[in-house]
């Protein structure tokens, strides 16, 4: 017989065991050093707030019973090609256990361009599903009623034309405004800081934002009016501290301007929903739910709501597109889970888990699914969802909370000195210290610092790339989107329009007018989303952001790997006598601009003279300006897939030009089997993904010192 | 500017959110229920434990710095073929990031036969590597230095001539024995209760346990002499409480064994290692790790070691093969990451990924890639190493850690009450208790009240099997193997050989000599395995296990779904006069019995008679007992591919028996090509993955009821 379990007496003094040596402090991303080991001692330090869920601060999550009374919401982003595709795509993601909708637009939409505009050509339908008139938003959700199924839209540059078709759409399905749930993001401000796909420049940008929440406040009390996104500067590379305080500094941003709009705090606070990604730092991204929470229910506090849903800050995430790797993407199914499970365990209200072969296309329909399964595993399989709040006074965990929002509240306190976030964001502060954080992480991933499984340590043979990888039949999609397009110009009337688009106008100048109700009734007539954008445009402009490099910061972090180059660079530029010049250039309308930002960064602290090249841009308009700045090299970067047609384009346009000798590198994704018919049309050399930056500027300074230039590819 | 973070007056009290009422206890499949929701209040209930990683009772780890210090060792288990074949496998996973070698012995090699003998032909280098004799171990460790690199070897029912193998083969290399690192698992009492591969009776088995231990206690400091398994229980059906209880007791009857034999609690205890599954149950799999460590400090102070490492449990973790779905093989890879999350969160010191192909086949090389680096994301992407014991403090794991250790310790004492493990076992607690857990957890799966996704809920149409399964050339293998059995023979010295064989059985007759010591005589003179092992089995006796089934389990949790084969069932009964009887069969030499213990569980509830055949069988063996118990069907559980040759030979057998009418029906992981010819070579019916058990037990009832038998395929 066993005595009873308690009843054997437990001195631990008596054994002392060796190796009781703690190590140093581990210095997070977020520079904020952190114990291994805490104890209830250093919780009380922090002064560790009461974490009861469904309770302000909310700290242990927004609801009292969490995932035990209904588990998040799986809602897998999605969208390409025809309304018509994306919706027999969205039907069966529903049958197989999605529970939420989330439509990914094309680039034009975003952009706010027809699909016939001549700039955009060759991006449609290609990210995302092309919407160019309330008939497409129809198709769009046929069969898929709107008044029981909530539906998440990613839009902010074309806002008003999307949500004015979704509307006219609900309505034309007989579903009630105030029946419609689901959420728009309409968060302009991280655009301007990350993203890209604005259109118009900041301040009509933000009456464009709060005219949306004021609609919704009014007319649809289920839908989320706003998303504030810390996603995309997560996927910039903003640390948790970065990310978390300028996303709650936006959110406070649309308070602000709101209440300003003479609207009420519990009109709309309740209806702001939030963002977030999740990457591979495990604990620090569920204390950085955790945190959010807590954090928001402080920012709200001093407007003093009378519900307390205003205070409560509810969430989606999304798993870290920029932790996937090329190399390898069964690799990327291991790394969705782990960030997966810590949204879970931050508690999420709704989730996307990325596909394994988004690192190299859209999602094909096995990835799909297992994407899809891999939250259904954690629902279904793993009891995750048996507990509230899991973490709930674990010493590590909560003391990883408390640092991080001191520190967050800290950078929040940086943008509130500068004057709030849209003034912040003219000064450059965000993008400037996201793009720093990139440059060292870059830096660290360089200088093998930070380990990546696959591509600098552990490297192993490269896998074939799955063969039944998702592609678009452009040219298809393309006619099919025309041919609507026309149909809906030719049966509409056209007086009706050109009313409605000159009330359209005529509401611009008048601040107190609500665009969105203007816009609803261009679509109701049929106006297209370019037609929509381009009435605007013409009142407000369209915005081009420039914005100075985080010099230095790269160096910074890796000095020892940076030797060879910076050699090279002054050999060069003692024989030239002027150093290197290199214009860093994004073709077409993907607006992904952190590869192309930490390049330039890295290329400029590598002694480089750097040019940064506009967003959106044609090949000839990139070819003027290297010749008019005249460079040396142009570094493309490419990641929606346009190199193929655009790059030869521009080297032919240099030949033109009268400047074949400019080199053409480019970077990003380019599948293999392009490589030979790009080098072969001029390319100097091409990047893919895994390449050391220094060793790419060492590269390219060999290219220019040696008269033969023989093509390269990494 | 904000106010200070801290300034912010919280009043939770004015906010009072709805919804906040609770959900019912969770009953965990240990019969524990469990609150959604824990605070410090539960913890001082639950009489709360210094968790101080390091020290007695070392529930937040045995060491002081874990993972902050060294990472968990990469221990994949792996071996197939020959010896040659294993070893290249082995240097590459080495090179690719693997820390430790996990040896997977073939089944032959297991029960103790040479791969010429007769009953094992078909099974030689299947499930793993061969090994015959010293040179086989020689060739398996060739240019892996064993100085350095410590090995793991799965052995238990041979472990005399395997250790004396792996002893003399590092002699030969230089090594001394001093250095040696690495476990053998040499758990015997598991193998009667779960794994059957033992070879002979508990008492004699227990005397070699007791050897191994006590020479690896005189000769090899740094080698854990045995390896004490909950994986195998786990894997068999046993919920954690039981998983735990079994473990521990099963250590602590090795520790009074040796304890009688002379040694010194601190000779061995520091060198007993553990090694646990881990299952989707997450929270409990992280629970249970902690647990164990608690509850073995606390079963081992009572022996007054003054050595704190005696006290210390060490680990080794496997994720869960059971887990596995032969279905959409992919889906596998987000359920062993989640697993191994699971381990890692426990504290484990070594840790096996599961391949995501292992329910179809021996790993793939890409597929054992990706295996190890889930491991490797783990440890060096998602900073999970940088916490000791991060759940410590959790309100939620800390009480679900107290409510296992209580519910553990009340299953150890009904060990205890019985007089110990070894009388448990001969009175067939261990075996039943987890068997009645299988067929709980088997009903609960028919009838859907646990998902399994891809199987009995979100079905998707059948994904392709993977084409790059791997598979072992069994002519090749076995000829290569017979060759270099028969060169050894030739090449040794007879005479020598017969004397330490002769040595060997005399050893066997006095309780106070060595085994290992005579095997390593037996090793050096390159006595064979099979020679070593038959020279005990003339003086020990082959052991045959029988243990009646846990009746009534699987109807009690699944009474719903069982209506229609309970009504056939009668129905025939009452037809023929006499019920339906079923041979339950397994055939070679594989030992999993899970399976088929499950089914003649579910079936006898189903209302069939149900004879259970004896393991290891041959055909022409089952055919005579299914004659001479005169049954209506034979159902062969099979599970390492025995399938294609030996199953046509059962039915050929009952032909020449004259008995062609009894239906012989297949269940288990049979791939659909070989369907077609399995039915046309007499099989009346095919039972796969994911088949629930109630229609199967219908079906047969049909054909039984049909004169005109028409094969099925599930």
């Amino acid at each position: 017989m066993l005595p009873d379990f308690t009843s054997i007496p437990y001195r631990t003094a008596r054994h002392t065991p060796r190796g009781s040596v703690r190590r140093a402090p581990w210095m997070t991303p977020e520079g904020t050093p952190i114990k291994s080991l805490y104890s209830e001692a250093d919780l009380q330090e922090l002064g560790h707030l009461d974490s009861l869920p469904g309770l302000p601060p909310f700290l242990g999550g927004p609801y009292a019973t969490m995932y035990t009374g209904r588990p998040w919401t799986v809602r897998q982003y999605a969208g390409f090609s025809t309304a018509e595709e994306s919706n027999a795509f969205y039907r069966n993601a529903l049958a197989a256990g999605q529970r939420g909708l989330s439509v990914a637009f094309d680039l034009p939409t975003h952009r706010g361009y027809d699909s016939d505009h001549e700039r955009v050509l060759g991006d449609v339908g290609k990210a995302g599903v092309a919407v160019d008139s309330v008939e497409d938003m129809k198709l769009l959700f046929e069969g898929i009623p709107l008044a029981r199924q909530s539906v998440s839209m990613t839009m902010n540059g074309a806002v008003l034309p999307v949500m004015a078709f979704f509307i006219v759409a609900a309505e034309e399905q007989g579903t009630p405004l105030h029946a419609l749930r689901g959420t728009i993001q309409n968060d302009i401000l991280k655009e301007f800081m990350v993203r890209n796909t604005f259109i118009y420049p900041p301040g009509p940008s933000m009456r464009i934002t709060r005219d949306v929440i004021a609609y919704c406040a009014a007319h649809m009390p289920r839908f989320n009016s706003v998303s504030v996104s810390g996603y995309h500067m997560h996927e910039a590379g903003a640390p948790a501290d970065l990310e978390l305080a300028y996303t709650l500094a936006n959110g406070l941003e649309y308070v602000r301007a709101s209440l300003e709009a003479g609207l009420n705090i519990d009109d709309f606070a309740p209806r702001i929903s939030f963002f977030f990604g999740i990457g591979m730092h495990h604990y620090m991204e569920i204390a950085k739910l955790r945190a959010a929470r807590c954090l928001w229910a402080r920012l709200i506090k001093p407007f003093a709501p009378s519900n307390w849903k205003s205070l409560a800050l509810r969430m989606h995430c999304q798993t870290s597109g920029f932790s996937l790797t090329a190399q390898h993407p069964l690799n990327n199914i291991v790394r969705t889970t782990a960030e997966a499970l810590a949204a879970v365990f931050g508690h999420t209200q709704s989730l996307h888990t990325n596909a394994l072969d988004e690192a190299l296309a859209l999602p094909s329909a096995p990835a799909a699914r297992i994407a899809r399964n891999t939250q259904l595993f954690l629902a279904e399989e793993a009891d995750v969802t048996r507990a509230i709040d899991p973490w709930a006074g674990s010493y590590f965990v909560e003391a990883l909370t408390g640092k991080l929002m001191q520190r967050a509240w800290s950078q929040l306190q940086e943008i509130e000195e500068a004057g709030g976030m849209t003034a912040a964001i003219a000064q450059g502060i965000p993008k400037m210290r996201i793009e720093a954080a990139a440059a060292r992480k870059q830096a660290r991933i360089d200088s093998r610092k930070d380990v990546v499984v696959g591509v600098n340590h552990f490297r192993a043979p490269g896998s074939k790339p799955p063969s039944d990888l998702m592609t678009v039949a452009h040219e298809a999609v393309l006619s099919q989107q025309l041919q609507r397009l026309n149909r809906v110009r030719a049966t509409r009337g056209p007086i009706v329009v050109r009313q409605v688009l000159d009330g359209l106008r005529a509401a611009a100048q008048k601040p107190r007018a609500n665009l969105l109700e203007w816009a609803v009734r261009a679509a109701r007539a049929r106006a297209t989303l370019g037609e929509i954008s381009q009435a605007l445009e013409q009142e407000f402009g369209r915005h081009e952001g420039t914005v100075p490099l985080a010099a230095g910061a790269y160096l910074a972090e890796s000095p020892g790997t940076s030797q060879e180059s910076l050699a090279l660079s002054d050999h060069f530029a003692a024989l030239e006598g002027r150093r290197a010049r290199i214009l860093v250039a994004k073709l077409g309308q993907d607006g992904h601009d952190r590869g192309a930002r930490v390049i330039a960064t890295a290329f400029a602290d590598m002694g480089f003279d750097v040019d940064v090249g506009p967003l959106f841009s044609t090949p000839e308009e990139v070819a003027r300006q290297a010749v008019d700045n005249d460079v040396h090299v142009v570094g493309v970067s490419s990641l929606a897939g346009a190199h193929a047609i655009l790059v030869p384009q521009l080297v032919e346009h240099l030949r033109t030009l009268g400047r074949p000798d400019i080199l053409v590198i480019l970077g990003g994704i380019v599948p293999q089997e392009d490589h030979n018919a790009l080098l072969e049309q001029g390319i100097a050399a091409i990047f893919g993904p895994g390449t050391v930056v220094t060793e790419a500027a060492a590269q390219v300074l060999r290219l220019l010192l040696n008269e033969h230039h023989e093509p390269v590819q990494r």
